[in-house]
C-alpha cells in the first residue's frame, strides 16, 4: 500500500530533523550525556531494565524517560547497535571556536591533535579518551571526511565524547597556520619520515604543540604535510608493520607529556 | 520447507570442518597470508577485479582461485565484512610453544603482551601491529575468553596476523609463572596502580619484560595481578578517562622500548 503523502511528509521532516541530531546508545555513553550539563538532550528511550540501572543520572537530568519493550526498541539505531536498552537523542555538543579552546589561558603546555581525514569512529573515540587522559586542548578534524559524531563514536570514546572537545573546522590547513601563527609547532606523524619522535619533541621544548596524523593508507596529504613544521616516525627505523592510527596519537600523546 | 537430512547431516559436517579453518578476507590480509610460506592455504574466492589486484601474489602461491560473481560471492563470511572481492581459507599458525617463542636466543630484550581476557578483535588486531612495530616476542592470550584468530581479527591486524607470533595458552596464569622462572618481570597496567610506568620501566633495568593488560571494564582479574611483579598505571594520577586497551599496550611497548 502506499503510503499517504502526509505521511511521506512528516517521515521526512523526521529525517531532516534527525539529521541535525544524534543518537547516542549503551549505557555508558547514555548515562555520561545524562551527566554533561552541556549537552542538550531531546528524547530518552529506556527499556524498564535501563531506567533502573540509570535512576539517578535519570532523575538528575530532570527528563522523562520513554519506556519501551527491550523486543520492538523504537530508536532509531544502526541494526547491531548494542545499545543496552539505553538510547538517547541529542544535540551535537557546542565547543567554541579554534581560538576559545585551543590558545586561551589554561594551566599547562597546550597540545592539539589534528587528524587528516581520519574517519573510522572506533579510531576517533579511541583518539578522543587518550586526548583526555594526557590533557590534550582539542582533537581536531575537518567538517568533511572526519568521523561525524554519532553513536558509534560516542560508545567507542567511552565517555570522553563529552568531556574532550572534539572541533571539527572547514578546513584543516587553515586551522593548522591559525595553531602555527599563535606559536604552535606541528608535528606530523609519518611512518617514511628520518627523523625520530623522541628528539623532535625535544628539540620543541615547552612550545605548544599540534601533532598531526593522517589517515591510514594514505598519510597526511600534501598540504597538511607541507605545513608541519617536522615530520617524525614512531616506528623504529627499519622495522616491519605500522601502528593503528589511535596508537600511533597515544604514543604520541604520552612521548609529547614528557612521560617516556 | 523442510531440509532434507542428508543436507542437513552435509552443512553440520562442513561447520565442523569450518570450526577448524578460518576466512581472511580483504585485499591486505589476503595478500599478506598468499605471501606467507608459513601459511596453509585451502580455497581463494575472489573476484575478476580482485584476482586482477592480487596477480602477482597468487601466482607465487601457486594456488588456482575461484573467480566469483561480486553480486553472489560465495565465501561464508559474516554479514558486512568488507571483503573487497578476496576471500582466502587458511588454517590457523602454528607458532610453536611458549619456550620456543619467547625464551629462544634472537636478538635483543624480551618482550611480551599477556592480554587477560582481551576479546575484541579490532583491540587484539591493533596489539599485534604495536606488537609487531616494537618487536615484542609474541602476543599471549588465554584459549577461551580471548578474540579468536577470526577475519575481522586479522583485518585489523593489517598483515601482523602474519608476522608477529599470537599464542593462545590453555591458562595465562600458568604462562606468566612459566615466564617469570625463565627471568621475566611481569609488569600489570591498572588505572588504579600507585606507580607510574617509567619507574617500574626503570627499575626492571634490562630484563625480559611481560607487559599483562586486562580487558576494559573488569581489568586484571585477581590471580593475574597477583602474578604480577608490579603494577603500574599509564594515566596520569588524578586524570579523568582511561586509554583504549589497545591504546595502553601500544604506550606500555613504546616506554619499554626506551624510546620515550
Amino acid at each position: 500500500m502506499q503510503k499517504p503523502k502526509w505521511v511521506i511528509e512528516k517521515e521526512r521532516a523526521r529525517r531532516a530533523a534527525a539529521a541535525e541530531t544524534l543518537w547516542l546508545f549503551g549505557l555508558h555513553a547514555v548515562r555520561d550525556a545524562l551527566e554533561n550539563p552541556a549537552r542538550r538532550r531531546l528524547r530518552l528511550v529506556v527499556t524498564r531494565n535501563a531506567a533502573d540501572r540509570l535512576g539517578p543520572a535519570i532523575e538528575r537530568s530532570g527528563m522523562t524517560p520513554e519506556i519501551a519493550d527491550p523486543r520492538k526498541f523504537p530508536a532509531p539505531l544502526d541494526p547491531g547497535s548494542v545499545h543496552q536498552g539505553a538510547a538517547l537523542e541529542v544535540l551535537g555538543l557546542n565547543w567554541g571556536s579554534l581560538s576559545e579552546v585551543c590558545l586561551g589561558d589554561a594551566p599547562g603546555r597546550p597540545v592539539v591533535v589534528c587528524l587528516d581525514r581520519v574517519t573510522d569512529p572506533h579510531n576517533v573515540g579511541a583518539i578522543l579518551r587518550s586526548a583526555e587522559v594526557f590533557g590534550a586542548r582539542a582533537v581536531i578534524a575537518p567538517h568533511r571526511h572526519s568521523a561525524p559524531e554519532t553513536g558509534a563514536l560516542a560508545k567507542s570514546a567511552s565517555g570522553a565524547l563529552e568531556r574532550q572537545a572534539y572541533l571539527r573546522v572547514p578546513n584543516l590547513g587553515n586551522a593548522l597556520e591559525e595553531l602555527k601563527r599563535a606559536g604552535f609547532v606541528a608535528i606530523g606523524l609519518a611512518g617514511e619520515a628520518e627523523k625520530d619522535l623522541a628528539p623532535v619533541l625535544a628539540a620543541c621544548d615547552d612550545r605548544p604543540l599540534a601533532l598531526v596524523l593522517g589517515a591510514e593508507g594514505p598519510g597526511l596529504r600534501e598540504r597538511t604535510r607541507g605545513l608541519c613544521d617536522h615530520l617524525a616516525r614512531i616506528s623504529p627505523a627499519g622495522g616491519f608493520g605500522s601502528l593503528n592510527v589511535s596508537n600511533a596519537a597515544a604514543v604520541a600523546l604520552f612521548a609529547a607529556a614528557g612521560q617516556g
